[in-house]
């Protein structure tokens, strides 16, 4: 190790980091958790060194539980669960609880989350593809009038926002009575949202919620019951719903600090206030890079994420020189996905609009040294 | 919230935490992970705020593994995973990977986690228990020559340390070539072990390891690539290894704090030297218990766990105001589990001596007072 433990850094600075997730934290919620971490509420023990069942923790898990249902107005007809595995276990989760052995599911294709999604799920139902984005590069969601639905589909599954693509559902599907499943890793918090037209809504906590290991699933209670014969345990939302998330042992510091970031949240305004921001910080990056001459954004306007914003530079070799020099302008992360290559901002509720127009500054800079 | 964030506690003190999990960790440890919880390694962001493809956070996950093989001599022929979803989801994977359908599986009963590995094994295939140490009432290991393994098992299950029971194992079975399988997540890094003889051993890391949401897994490359057809992507050996556990996005603030205890393990002369003062602990609280004439313990000498000491008072209404005067003393968590009530101390690496002797005193002293 550089320095020796309990040994001081000699100074503390932020960056804006636009990383794509695990992604920026709140610094209030950061320095809170700082400083009660070996000494938590007075117990002489830090938070991650306390028994999940004890009573200090159980107020944790309920206050987040509260606030997170505060803040997206969760139905009382819907069960929260806080998870491990990330969206990539609920892949397979889903079908396992919600899909009968034998059935058809529905899936819509709007890029690479949704492939890995429908992949999963193929070991356990026949998926349909309801509808591809493919003939759009997937820089578009495909509207719903031309989709190609199965008339016996257990659910309905689309991915709310495309973290590598950049590509987000301008609109609810209408999914006819059948349960609709979304994944919102990278969205879910960003906005209000009507919880109630969903079936089951997940994300991984690591974009908007807090620090990854922890997954959380919103669901109707109604469609809880049905797993099939050889989920395992830990997977079964019934038997987790019924132990409160507890059926083993949770990761208790990412719940704590999920907690934080909803009481963060909530005293930011909720998500009237985060959809807000989270707009102009939008608007203001694809309005810039839209009209750079320099910059381009590949994606439907109509279907531009407000979290992900991928943009390419007009010549590939002038990539690693924009990266290293943001980086030194305390701009960081803002390489694109190894899969895809370009440039990628993130926008999370963490990242405040000066971190965007610091960006935006560096990004006219580099341009007018380019161009 | 009792404080406004980022407002300072006015005191830091710390208590002697005998929880079985979540448990107490290392102080230099949590120092460390406070100091740097904002800024790490002067990158102007938290660990939990980086990319785990990054190279930076790389560089953690390559450190734990390194450190940790180190630490258990682990034989290249091993692999080590650094997974989610705690000692319970691999009651399900261990069989998913390591059974063919339609197979029988040996299981060894020795207590509350035996039953449940084996009531989860039981979904997937057919669990045999070679031996069960009911007639005993769980305080003892049946000896080896007892017990009834099946010809054609899989593999053969054993519980290393029975957590809530106390009952440790005074000896590695002999499998006779089956893969031989423990779960080891209360006395993993408790003491040398011969990794080499294992098929595979997996751990919460929620007692010696770190926080609650990480699973170590350390397992025979060669028993890789059987998983069965609808195994989870997350839950197959393989695919983790292949993938160096980043197949979905790992829990990285755990990862790095258990790199941060593996080091702390290390300057503190490793497995040997942890070995000389887990006994020590352990031999001073079993040797005050057996000669107080006060407190009892039931389980067979040969099988005491160095871990978890359970202890019992001479009438069960004494147990409530233990538990608190112990808490007024500043010795925290010692009510037993909620299934068995009674007492109990949990002694992992990051108790010190001191903290067992301060225990013993203030039992000293209660005795008096009630004996």
């Amino acid at each position: 190790m550089a320095r020796q433990f309990g040994e001081r850094p000699p100074v503390s600075m932020r960056v804006y980091n636009f990383a794509a997730g695990p992604a920026t934290l709140p610094l209030p919620v950061l320095e809170r958790a700082r400083d009660e971490l070996t000494d938590w509420q007075s117990s002489g023990m830090s938070v991650m060194e306390v028994s999940h069942r004890g009573r200090a923790f159980a107020r944790v898990a309920t206050d987040a539980e509260a606030d997170l249902r505060e803040l997206l107005a969760v139905p009382a007809s819907h069960k929260v669960l806080f998870l491990q595995g990330g969206a990539t276990l609920q892949f397979s989760a889903i079908p396992l609880n919600l899909a009968p052995p034998g059935c058809t599911v529905d899936y819509v294709c709007t890029g690479a989350w949704s492939k890995k999604a429908i992949a999963d799920a193929a070991a356990f139902a026949t998926v349909h593809v309801a509808a591809d984005a493919k003939a759009s590069g997937y820089f578009d969601v495909p509207e719903q009038a031309l989709w190609q639905r199965s008339p016996q589909a257990a659910y309905l599954h689309y991915t709310a926002n495309e973290t590598i693509g950049g590509v987000e559902f301008p609109f609810v599907p209408d999914s006819d009575g059948v349960p609709l499943i979304a994944d919102m890793s990278s969205t879910l918090l960003s906005r209000p949202l009507d919880v109630g037209r969903y079936g089951l809504i997940y994300a991984g906590a690591q974009k908007n919620i807090g620090p990854a290991g922890l997954t959380v699933v919103i669901v109707r209670e109604s469609l809880l019951g049905r797993a099939r014969q050889g989920t395992p345990a830990v997977l079964d939302y019934r038997a987790q719903a019924a132990e409160g998330s507890m059926l083993n042992t949770p990761p208790t510091f990412a719940w704590y600090l999920a907690g934080l970031v909803f009481k963060w949240l909530k005293a930011e305004g909720g998500l009237e206030a985060a959809a807000l921001r989270n707009r102009a910080k939008a608007e203001a990056l694809y309005g810039y890079i839209d009209g750079s001459g320099f910059y381009s954004n590949p994606v439907a306007r109509a279907c531009r994420s407000w979290m992900n914003v991928p943009f390419r530079l007009p010549r590939a070799e002038l990539e690693q020189p924009f990266a290293s020099e943001a980086a030194r302008a305390g701009l960081a992360n803002l390489e694109g996905h190894r899969s895809v290559g370009g440039m990628r901002a993130s926008l999370y509720n963490a990242m405040p609009l000066a971190g965007v127009l610091a960006l935006i500054a560096f990004m006219r800079d580099f341009a007018a040294r380019h161009g």
